[in-house]
């Protein structure tokens, strides 16, 4: 299926009473260490603190009248469970979240601070499955998916529109591949508002689905065995991003746990901003493939910055 | 003696080159906890990430040919420090930097990277000042003071001028109170730049020795057997900031440890920046006080964000 440009305009002007221009920083650290000239897209300061509620928003934003009244519900314990939350509370409509019993109280207090109902249900993927799958058969409520839904793809492609309407010229942008939905939105955005820009995921080596999914041309998963630091990207692909990210997408970088970590902290030492561990994949993408970047523009989506400031990784 | 609103005009453009005009941050969390306006003027942003950056600017800018030929020296393990050092370095001007030998290495290598020359002394306030008084009688240096010298305060007075260019309508401005030298140039930037600003200073309980200073006239110091978490806050006041904070202030506020841990904890959490403990006092104070500040349109300067992420208090 074909997105225009013209569609990603109009979803964009639409979710824009819901989300925040976030700023764009630079950093004469990042820009000395790499060689390039770094512009930091900061998710961070996104309403509810990642840029989840681009495309929570802008999935709830197409739903009918009917829908709207039914409410919507999703599955997740992380940054989408209270985007789908706020989203709804902003736009008048009714969001239960489904959540695992043993979920941090913090997170299911998050949810409901911003209006969301929580659903408690036991912490396997059946069961969050099947609670999501009752609750859409008993209320009518319309199941959103928080990265493999077009809606969704085109909320999150918002942010890399916002940093190529500030600096056109970008030779690449960097975003870190979890579900899909970001690097997604991301390949449309380049190729309908870049010039020439190339778009390049970067995956943790342990968890380095997306990479594989792309050499063997069919979705991989990843072994669970090793979980990265970067907890927002243990997901895999699915079936409505893969051919975008396929069609459009430039290459994956790899980077492994240390890098990520030292990348966190270097960002937060010097730049004085609390990012997830997610965003410093990016980073540290750019830091490892010096050669690639150097004197280049680069675009990096910094997603979120939701961490646990009692579980630090260093 | 009197300071005109022209000589701080002047100041500010001469230091402009070096300094950053620093974002203003809002908070719609903060707004609802606290039922006022807050603009948070944002100096972890500022280079090398504390508002000293300006105070070390302006002290150096105004240095005769002469003077900056034979270079300036400071005693300082803070922020101050590595201020000199790099508003130095811009200048062209050497740095010695008097430091006591058991400061961590991480302080000392980020002086020697902004230019300076770290000279190691005795761990005693004796052994500084001795140090720092040879280096000026050996090579005819210049001594800089972190607070008690109007040229620091007329730098320091520039964040609060750039608070109140965008925002001429605040009704308060708060401080932080450690040496003097920032309170004292926000009493000058809002006598001179406010409409009817009160200019409010906040300190730890356990270091509240500007608020003893005021209440009997006299400069007071710390009792050193209770140190706060603050630790940009446990100087006193001089000679020279103390008349200026004396007739402008409106009142400085109290707070207490766990007020001030709980409000950096909210800083970094919500806001999703990285502040200094000395920062979360007036924060605190905001909180604590809110009956004072409900409806009113305050302006709060976040004073830096270098913190040791291995030690933090949370």
């Amino acid at each position: 299926m074909e997105v225009s440009k013209e569609l990603m305009l109009r979803r964009h002007d639409q979710i824009k009473p819901f989300i925040h221009n976030t700023p764009i920083l630079t950093s004469s650290f990042f820009n000395n260490l790499t060689g390039a000239n770094l512009y930091f897209k900061c998710e961070n300061f996104q309403k509810m603190g990642a840029f989840k509620m681009r495309g929570a928003a802008s999935a709830i934003s197409v739903l009918t009248e009917d829908q709207k009244i039914k409410g919507v519900v999703t599955h997740s314990s992380g940054n989408f469970a209270q985007a789908v939350a706020l989203a709804a509370s902003k736009m008048n409509i009714r969001s239960k979240i489904v959540m695992p019993e043993n979920a941090p109280s913090v997170k299911k207090n998050a949810v409901k601070d911003y209006g969301g109902e929580v659903i408690e249900c036991e912490s396997t993927a059946i069961a969050r499955e099947k609670m999501a799958a009752k609750i859409v058969q008993d209320s009518g409520a319309t199941f959103l998916h928080p990265s493999n839904d077009l809606d969704v793809i085109l909320g999150q492609a918002t942010s890399v529109i916002e940093l190529l309407n500030d600096h056109a010229d970008l030779d690449y942008i960097l975003t870190p591949v979890g579900g899909g939905g970001l690097i997604a939105g991301a390949c449309l955005a380049g190729y309908h508002f870049g010039n020439n820009c190339k778009v390049i995921g970067a995956e943790p080596s342990v968890a380095d689905d997306a990479y594989r999914s792309l050499q063997i041309g069919e979705i991989q998963m990843n072994n669970s065995a090793t979980l990265t630091v970067a907890d927002g990207l243990r997901t895999f692909l699915g079936d409505i991003n893969f051919p975008i990210i396929q069609k459009h997408i430039d290459q994956i970088l790899l980077v492994d746990e240390d890098e990520i970590i030292s990348a966190m902290r270097m960002v937060w030492e010097r730049m004085k901003i609390i990012i997830e561990p997610s965003c410093a994949v990016p980073v540290a993408a750019v830091i490892k493939n010096k050669s690639l970047f150097e004197n280049k523009k680069v675009g990096i989506v910094i997603t979120g910055g939701n961490v646990d400031l009692g579980n630090l990784p260093f």
